[in-house]
């Protein structure tokens, strides 16, 4: 009966707080498998959190629980919610950081976790993964149906990851959506979008670099030079072989990625760096 | 038979030294469930993890054994104990690391880990949480009575956390005892001492900085915009609105907080800012 | 029939990257013990991912399976291997990582992991230990005879890590090693080595610096201090009492360590600091 449940959170390596969560599940479900995912989303990054969560997922096997904690708005209007799939549970504020993970697949129901009799008591307004979250993960493990926790609801709030843009002559323009902690960046234009061009001549600008071709994996472009290649998660990547591209390249979250066909690279147009994810 | 084991240490993220532990508990009790706590207490900060147990393990069911390692003076003069509780085993060093969470429980014994059946053979004198506390964490769990161990002995160290003073005039003069991963500064204030002022026109002053009122979490007070608010362990603690109260007011563990009912304030003596927790 | 499986990696703590592979092996193996060993092996350091392993495997019960993910040539000519011993699996990278480890046990077989049955498909070229090294731990916890997961091959990557040298007059030359999250140094010179010296006229010398004696633990040499001893691995090792030496020193790995008897420290030769570790 009981389940595995799964922790990510941006509380960091530092304080006991995912302690606590954890004792707080095994004093509910003694039988539950904890399994830490990431506790290194930046602080109150939803986005970072919702991606992280959204590539995971689908290994874990069916019926697992996903509680996750990136919750600036703790304790204000924002609803804490389940959200169920025909895969899994999702527990976390409704915020948008279920959202990446949970839209992908079908939706059985959304309750809003406003049942008192599943919450630490007292509750607090700053903790709502120890108070809220862990005992609904805990709860669910231990086999209370979802529906118990609180009233049902119509939907959660979605976040918004920009797609990329084809702004003219078969080019693309996407942004960087995600650095990882070796620097590398993940941009928004999927491995598919790349299929209309030659891998081998393909021109990838970011900032004031050129990277020519798409490599096959991070060796080999040899130490110290950029590549990119197309990334685990099936998203165009920018990397630095034994190094990282975040910093060589002062990039981040947003910075612009344009892919252009050789020919057209001549003059390229100026590529804007620093713009920022959009977020709903 | 077999129990949940957390640890809790200040050996960080980079070493094997947390995993070496691990396989000890492994080999002695294969059934043992381990939890991380959390191993990122700053290094050789006693009072820093001392206040971490103490906030995590009321949340642990009955029987937990909490390891825990904080150790700048092992192999040295400290002795190696354990802790029984009405509720729980603490495994440590006897520095005072383990005072803070076993001191508010009822106490049944305490052991000196003397008997060296039960240390790890030959027992170093740098690292007594792989030789002797991981051993004893997990002998205990696997059912050998905490008695067998070593000798009882009468009283273990403990540690002093500062009260809040109350200088006159209802004041109360405070000060930070913890800073958490997001820069939120935890004092040693306690929510029931605010009782007896006006929630919404205290004065609340750190450094050269007044917050008035007390928030009810952190996203009331608007982007980058310090507040008040009585935290997840029942304290007053000064916050930073999706941003760090450490970074932005340069405060840390020692640095004064004064309270003071709004009358009083207009002209409030200086603040010392950048005292220490004294410890015994 | 479900085993003990260890992960090890340079995947640090901020990416769901861990968090994928547990699920993987979850999903293959719901019931094996996933154990974190340490994802904070610098990026890329294959030397001390090895060194980091082999301090650890010895310490877990027989038929372990350790995962181990440092990967720099990820998608490239190197091979992913399984190397079987008399006590362990060890799953990685053959490039030496698994090689400090295994190398010490008796050898039973190597399997290149060539077996796309037992791989994730498709299969990337930069996420190995998603698609390739976490399904093979998790089917042989699982029960799958190593041998099935595809072709024995005679061999696996080893490193050299140097042995201390005998330059002249009865002195040791070694180097550093690793360094540990609290900045001790520690050397590739083995406590035996000490034998022949006096424990407290012994010197110790690193870049302009000389510590005479070996110490008995941290704490004994008082805060702030520089201090020899020789740690828990059996290696001699440069600490400061409540302090790093890492940083007091300017030291890392390679800088040289020279051993000398006192008579022999008048006038003595000049100190490399600097050096690296040559690797195969």
């Amino acid at each position: 009966m009981s389940r595995i449940i799964t922790l990510t959170t941006d509380f960091g390596y530092q304080d006991p707080f995912v302690g606590i969560m954890k004792g707080v599940v095994c004093a509910i479900d003694p039988e539950a498998t904890i399994v830490d995912l990431t506790h290194g989303v930046a602080p109150q990054d939803v986005t970072g959190g919702a991606l992280a969560l959204a590539a995971t997922v689908d290994f874990f096997p069916a019926g697992t629980i996903h509680a996750a904690v990136v919750d600036p708005g703790v304790g204000g209007e924002r609803r804490p919610i389940l959200v169920e799939t025909d895969r899994a549970c999702y527990i976390g504020p409704d915020n948008g950081l279920l959202s990446l993970a949970a839209g992908r697949q079908r939706l059985i129901r959304v309750v809003h976790l406003s049942n008192p009799d599943y919450h630490l008591s007292p509750t607090s307004t700053t903790f709502h993964g120890r108070d809220i979250f862990a005992p609904a993960a805990a709860h669910v493990s231990a086999g209370v149906p979802p529906e118990k926790l609180g009233e049902t609801v119509e939907a959660f709030e979605t976040l918004n990851i920009p797609a990329p843009e084809t702004p003219d002559g078969g080019r693309i323009a996407g942004e960087v959506i995600y650095v990882d902690g070796f620097g590398n960046l993940t941009t928004n234009i999927r491995g598919e979008d790349l299929e209309r061009f030659d891998p081998e001549s393909i021109a990838v600008r970011i900032g004031d670099r050129e990277i020519r071709g798409i490599s096959a994996n991070y060796a080999s472009a040899g130490t110290g030079n950029y590549l990119a290649l197309v990334n685990s998660w099936g998203l165009l990547e920018v990397s630095r072989c034994n190094g990282s591209a975040q910093a060589g390249l002062g990039a981040g979250t947003g910075t612009r990625v344009l892919l252009a066909p050789p020919s057209s690279t001549g003059s390229p147009p100026p590529v804007r760096v620093g713009g920022k994810v959009s977020r709903e």
